[in-house]
């Protein structure tokens, strides 16, 4: 027997076809869940830090049989890594389904302001035909960096190169990664911020990324530039961020996460017109327990057989 | 001698290119131009519609020497085509240099809504964090059909497929074109447009074209679909369009051109909440010069070699 709890409810369909697939295995929804089971569990489907509680409960119970856990998200920044490590229990992530939807949200942005609808939008209101063409911003020809190279950071890439823009890609190896123009590692992009018009963070956040967007790094920064977060919060120094927007180091920011979310009404980022906010909304699907089973799918098959996984299986050294 | 006036500025070193290359053409600027020269003139370069009577003059003088015109803009539906026909004028137009443009804004127009920017924008001001998932659409999966399929419209429908939009395309033949999913003609796209989430019209404007968007076009289309006009404001019956909105027939509609430009204040567009109006700035280029000079200066060569031209060269009879 193998039971797996679900913190994402299943729909009809992927029930049906897991009871007919695998009739060995047990399913209880997590509001089911009864204290007698929770040493049966070997599989977490859908873990949300929101059950935080839970799974410290397990990780000290000697006696869990937990195996592994498909978090919700892509990033697993919030996990007990060394924890999970020490107890040999796997962890995958949701890595890839958020990449459409957040390359979508962060084109948004970008045109909403290059092509003036801001203005626009203004406009209508006051019924007034008309609009400054000095508003208007191409994005062909304009440099973007995207620090991160994963699924999220290629399918933005692949979008800017369909706008002709010059893609620079910032990861570790600086190894080369599709769809970029160019790959620089964490010595080389400093020389190149100068010609940067967008910046958009999509790294995980650990510790080599805490604070990683600082005054320093700012102070490079071309003054023309906008910089998109739609990664994690805490790998920006929200006050160097908010200094930079307010000195004019920086143009614009387009953020989806923060330091600290809900963002704290004191926060002067509410205030600023050069700023747009998104309540952590850009990885938002419609469909998105259809794009998350069919992660889920491929890697039960493979548990079901060996005990092992075949994708988005999380380092816990690397901690993405 | 050749004689050249232009009616968009050169930039310094685009003038001393043609001097250097062509010492045999005389270059006057419109601002500049006496009655005299009037005869002289060749070729017009940057034709615009403000200077229609001085067109009207040339076309009525038997004595004129116009050989060809370039028009600042893509569509050619203002010039009397038929008369330039008579008079054997060549006409180009500057097809092709607003497509980046053009696609940017259509998406900036979509992402808008798709990502529920609009909702957002207004919780800012509220310092409000939060955002009702079930507002947020995600372009993947959904079918854009794109009325006309030259430039502007296989670079929509290129930035569609990076978002794996399935992309249809309509044009008078049903040839295929590239990006487009799938091609239909005329007869073809009736059918399908109960599917459509997205309409987008960069058609030329021709006699066959206008009022092509109507009543009885909009009685087929699918309530939750979204309109774009990119291309011209009279291919669109605008009465029948605001019916269509007021009566959710359709969902939305973001409008760069109109049946009268400037929109009249009396319009009811303006005070539509599911209306996005921008004042013909769809295609506005940040460094139109240079693109718009790219165009002409191969055409210039041939020109000056044996009087024809090599592209965008507009057939009078199709009008485009």
């Amino acid at each position: 027997m193998t039971t797996m709890l679900t913190m994402e409810s299943l729909k009809p369909e992927q029930s049906t076809f897991l009871k007919q697939t695998y009739p060995e295995l047990t399913i209880i929804p997590v509001e089911a869940l009864v204290a007698d089971q929770l040493r049966q569990i070997n599989i977490i489907y859908g873990y949300k830090n929101t059950y935080a509680k839970l799974l410290t409960q397990l990780l000290n119970d000697p006696q869990s049989k937990l195996k592994w856990l498909q978090t919700i998200s892509a990033g697993v920044d919030y996990l007990p890594l060394a924890q999970l490590a020490k107890k040999h229990i796997l962890v995958s992530s949701a890595s890839g389904i958020h990449a459409q939807a957040i390359s979508q949200n962060v084109f948004g942005y970008l045109l909403y302001w290059a092509r003036a609808l801001d203005k626009a939008i203004a406009a209508k209101t006051q019924h007034q035909y008309g609009l400054d063409p000095q508003k208007i911003v191409n994005l062909d020809g304009k440099t973007m960096m995207i620090f991160g190279t994963g699924h999220i950071g290629q399918q933005i890439a692949k979008v800017a190169q369909v706008f002709n823009m010059h893609v620079i890609g910032v990861n570790r190896s600086g190894r080369a990664k599709p769809s970029f123009d160019q790959i620089v590692d964490d010595q080389g992009y400093a020389a190149l911020l100068a010609d940067v018009a967008y910046i958009v963070n999509v790294m995980p956040l650990t510790t080599a990324t805490h604070h990683f967007f600082n005054a320093q790094f700012f102070e490079q920064v071309n003054h023309q530039a906008t910089f998109i977060n739609v990664g994690r919060g805490p790998s920006v120094d929200e006050t160097a961020l908010i200094n930079a927007l307010s000195h004019g180091q920086i143009k614009a920011a387009a953020l989806d996460v923060f330091e600290m979310e809900p963002l704290p009404q004191t926060s002067p980022l509410w205030q600023m017109n050069n700023v747009l906010i998104t309540p952590h909304t850009s990885g938002l699907l419609e469909h998105f327990r259809i794009a998350f089973f069919n992660v889920f799918k491929p890697n039960l098959a493979q548990f079901m057989k060996d005990g092992t996984l075949i994708r988005n299986q999380i380092d816990y050294h690397a901690g993405y």
